[in-house]
């Protein structure tokens, strides 16, 4: 399971994009050479509208059967890779899906949910999210319930729109790595950008690289260094200065890119059905810097990563291989669930 | 709104019961001369489920129109009173009934919920529990909302499950008083209950109190002092202590009985769907005093008053005079609520 992968077998990952989905997206990723994307299915939603979206999947997954597949383990991405197609990771950017019900973690696992955030922003029954002030941290049964039972069935525990002392309990509850898949340090980035506080402090990067998890450093430019004037370099040389923090193997890309939206889901993530106002004002939809339009551009990455003085091999495990690594580690597949696609003659 | 109730308009109140509802019931209530009961629609129950309890209650108020009627206002209370009925006042014991969902307040309190629990006994998107250490208290966002709506619409803030700093929180940040409509002071009880938790320290009741609260005392065996030997005698001094504590007109009674359920139902209220094992062991069905079997012994706590000393006077207030004034105060009936009760012909 975790032998180096050959030289032939590099991945490219991007470990988070949040669009409106359509065939153009999924052309997108083919020309910037994905093997796997990180897609979200719910920042608010409950379990009965987040199962439609699993639903929705289901259909574009049937008719782009072409160009991408379903990711439900590390099998899957490299059989798609093969294939030629891209391999999609479901995910959640909260356990709202879960509502309060532990049971619902195996239940959307078996739907092919192999990645969840825990809080998104705010507070909810788990832990705390990055705007709450004081965060209260990892609540003392269901989120310790829930962090176990991610651990039992597989799925990747997601640290990025929490808050800090959620991430450091999370991290130190979890008996499997953990990741923040779209996020950057903060101490490089700074307070000036508008949503600084989703950035994270080096003591959470620190302890995350210390059990063996991986950050997706992201070019959204609310959260990148000089906002909206980060250029391709800039971002590099946060990649180089990340990798010196936390060491080459816990480094990746998660770009955060939403693309093809109407500005007003931006309402819906920053207030959901919790708020009549938003608590950060809005500023319409973010223009992604030129060097990063679409995944189409991935390859930049590499261009740019070279420049900074990363070697061939540290570039492959930044745009991919790292996030393949994790992955393998902590999303075993379930027998119970092959079975259950066996018989249901899916695979 | 708030004049001196006349002698002929003493009120009957029992500020929480919670058993499993049957015509026995509503009979013990006649005998007990209740004219209004606190009735819990909901625990760990979402929106869809609340609302089928709704619905539950509309029949039973159809096929029991003889002797209970529902209680949306203190005019409604008034009503029933003189048609010789117990009003039912419907409530629910979490916010978990409104989800995440700011608008599903005013939803609720369309179909006639007045009462509303913030937290039960763990976290939620609100705030913390009487469980969670540290309770984080009202969260910075939608706790913050769901306070002010149910200010806006009527709706009773009921503490009895809720961590102290959640308690302290919610007393300052609402505008309209709040209720502790079942529990004790944990200073009278002490830590030997099995509940222990759940009561509440002088600060909260006091503070509660100068917002013009009121606490509805418990005979529940595992809040009450002595346990399960807890005595009239012993209950009515806690009664008195109280009284001296907080002053006479923010002390009530909140029975907390439940009756007619399945030893299977302390499962689901300590574990709800968060858990497969429960916090706190279970030890079956509480044995409630034998001065307190039922509703139908409301009479004794009449007599056990007037034998601690408390006037005529006083213990109308703390057997039911304190509540309706507190419900006067806070549960306005909305405009909009009242037309839509016209027009569907319901009242």
């Amino acid at each position: 399971m975790n032998q180096q992968p050959s030289p032939a077998a590099h991945f490219r990952v991007d470990a988070l994009q949040c669009s409106r989905w359509t065939r153009v997206r999924f052309e997108e990723w083919r020309r910037g050479g994905l093997d796997c994307v990180h897609v979200t299915l719910a920042i608010w939603e409950d379990a009965r509208e987040t199962l439609r979206v699993v639903g929705q999947w289901e259909r574009f997954f049937r008719e782009h059967a072409d160009i991408i597949a379903p990711a439900r383990s590390v099998a899957d991405v490299r059989a798609a890779k093969e294939a030629g197609k891209t391999a999609v990771m479901l995910g959640v950017q909260n356990t709202s899906p879960f509502e309060d019900d532990l049971d619902l973690v195996s239940a959307f696992h078996a739907a092919g949910v192999r990645i969840a955030q825990l809080t998104y922003n705010v507070q909810n029954l788990v832990g705390g999210g990055c705007w709450e002030d004081p965060d209260p941290g990892i609540s003392g049964y269901y989120g310790r319930n829930i962090i176990a039972e991610m651990n039992r069935v597989g799925m990747l525990i997601d640290l990025s729109h929490c808050g800090e002392r959620t991430c450091l309990e999370a991290i130190e509850l979890s008996e499997a790595p953990v990741a923040i898949t779209h996020g950057n340090p903060a101490a490089f980035v700074g307070g000036a950008v508008e949503l600084a506080a989703r950035n994270r402090s080096n003591e959470v990067l620190q302890a995350l690289a210390e059990r063996g998890g991986v950050i997706g450093l992201s070019t959204y430019p609310r959260l990148a260094p000089d906002g909206n004037d980060c250029t391709l370099a800039r971002f590099c040389e946060m990649v180089a200065w990340t990798v010196e923090l936390v060491g080459i193997e816990h480094v990746g890309i998660g770009t955060d890119l939403y693309l093809g939206h109407d500005p007003s889901i931006l309402g819906w993530w920053r207030k959901g059905r919790w708020s009549r106002e938003v608590a950060i004002p809005l500023s319409g939809l973010p223009v992604f810097p030129d060097w990063m339009q679409s995944p189409a551009d991935f390859d930049n990455f590499a261009t740019g990563l070279a420049q900074q003085g990363l070697t061939e091999n540290e570039i492959h495990q930044v745009l991919g291989d790292n996030w393949i690594r994790l992955l393998e580690q902590v999303i075993v597949t379930a027998p119970a669930n092959v079975a259950h696609l066996t018989s249901a003659g899916q695979k």
